[in-house]
């Protein structure tokens, strides 16, 4: 691996171009050659510096040899989003003849770190990524862009790193869900998340706390309840939440696993659902319709919100680019109302 | 890459004890230097014969470099069993200190044909398999083996490729499954399956076939549906199956999804589930119990079987053997009576 910075073919091409340079001359001058006279150094540089062109120690060798592959970093499978969406990005993957390696992070911070290190390696061409429910430092990812992979986030995005990220209407959504609960009757309402780090969780109980506000609900703090990965810890917080004399009478989880610990919890304590309690849920489950009752839901377009990744991915990689312009693109998610709200 | 044949350490040490030779005289006279007298080199490659030593050209870089990463290969992720079985696997290669890639098949012989030989390029020092339904030529596996990566099968198996191979007592629960139903008063019953090519549709059918022999009921051929992948094709041949006036009284589903079909089915022409028709289906559905009405079950040892698959692999890798011998490991499946055969 050659340590001096180089800059893309194209880059190349643009400053010989317009300095009336060979290629070889503007890349040796970039290299800080001997062969090359201080003065043509010194034209390349303000014109490399001008145009705002990044040299990247990397982008020769990922043209060069290329592994056809990307990877796609998730914290979980058994999760019909993520299935979903990484069939989505497969679909697109396929068509343009990547192969793509999953990666779980099993949720926790000290896995996705280890990965992503792992990724730069240069065993694969570009990442996707939604990042663990515990990843409040960002070390790794910021590394991982340095190093010049291309870099797209879906559904738990990263704000701060500037890149492309596709979401879903995520306020928008948890807004609708609380104000179809109100609507039903309900005015204690608890919201279930998994974590306080993810973006995803604090957009959607924003809009929860924001329906609530606009219907003179004053929020209850202790009806706010953080799950975890842990399907008995789960099951141990619904159950005392719902074992409270002010039990709430309606419940809005923010994802789809926090749903099903609450039906458990529902049947073990003989509550009918939705007589004594309403549910509603961001999920993709494929059986919601056919739970008893069926759950209402509020479905994300995982399958395209894999493809769309997917598709910004590779238009970076046709290019041979690695900065993807900030970009922030949301789809639609869908109130499917069903009888667990009724 | 040296081009001239090793072989692995342990028999390069075997063979040097038996000839009284040091290792690396053994290792040059396999390697035909010009070092080593002509006497030696034929004692050496005598005995090698003898003792069938298989020179491999991968071990040494295997031994040298590995990749601390090994792939797991399966037909789809939105299936609860591979979901389960990853987790398993997962936890083995975090305690080892391994990398898990995932790579889906999603059910297709070419992709899984065009991901194994993507693998033969060093970039994992193992794979456990589970096959495509539609995996009716092997020749990318047995060219896998020949390339010196361990591999071992869980689930799906390919039974003429010698090495470990999980699976669950497939023949015996298809027997039981069917036992079941013809208790519960079903006689025309059918069965659902996705592929004539996997061993385990085979072998739950076979249970099935011996179940009805056993009860004396003929079998019927039209009672015997094969699915696919595709979600509305399965709707659609249940659908035919189930709006036949000889209707069955019983449906065993060798896969998860073709029984979610007949749920669906069932609810569209008001069937009622089980007075109508009962279900029961091999599944690892975390709802099964919360169904309308709750699913009865064959459920297999999903995150044993990833365990299981996958410590047999490092037992191989912490030795650096290629070879694992052949070796039928059975895990059982327990059946989970529910209301869906009440």
């Amino acid at each position: 691996m050659n340590d001096k910075p180089s800059i893309d073919a194209v880059n190349l091409k643009r400053l010989a171009k317009q300095l009336n340079l060979s290629v070889s001359t503007v890349s040796r001058a970039l290299r800080d050659s001997y062969e090359i006279s201080q003065e043509t150094k010194q034209k390349v540089l303000s014109l490399a510096n001008q145009l705002n062109y990044q040299p990247n120690p990397y982008a020769s060798s990922l043209r060069k040899q290329k592994s056809k592959t990307i990877a796609v970093v998730v914290p979980e499978i058994a999760n019909n989003f993520f299935s979903l969406a990484i069939n989505g990005i497969g679909s697109v993957a396929q068509e343009k003849g990547y192969h793509v390696l999953i990666y779980l992070t099993h949720e926790d911070l000290k896995q996705e770190s280890s990965i992503v290190r792992h990724l730069q390696s240069g065993r694969v061409d570009g990442v996707l990524i939604s990042v663990s429910s515990q990843t409040n430092d960002i070390s790794h990812l910021v590394e991982l862009r340095k190093k010049g992979l291309p870099i797209v986030f879906f559904d738990r995005v990263c704000e701060s790193i500037e890149t492309a990220k596709i979401t879903t209407d995520d306020y928008e959504s948890g807004f609708k869900a609380t104000t179809h609960l109100i609507e039903q009757g309900c005015r204690r309402i608890a919201y279930l998340l998994i974590s306080k780090n993810l973006s995803i969780g604090i957009k959607r109980m924003q809009g929860y706390l924001d329906a609530l506000r606009k219907y003179n609900i004053e929020a209850d703090e202790s009806l706010i309840v953080h799950g975890s990965n842990d399907v008995q810890e789960n099951y141990k917080l619904v159950e005392k939440l719902l074992r409270r004399p002010d039990r709430p009478q309606g419940i809005f989880a923010s994802v789809e696993k926090l749903a099903i610990s609450a039906y458990h919890v529902c049947r073990d304590l003989s509550l009918n659902i939705p007589a004594d309690v309403k549910i509603i849920s961001f999920s993709n489950l494929e059986t919601a319709s056919l739970l008893n009752p069926s759950l209402t839901t509020i479905t994300q377009p995982a399958y395209d919100i894999g493809r769309e990744a997917a598709a910004i991915l590779f238009k970076a990689l046709d290019k041979n680019k690695i900065d993807i312009p900030e970009e922030m693109i949301v789809l639609k998610s869908k109130l499917m109302v069903r009888e667990s709200t009724g």
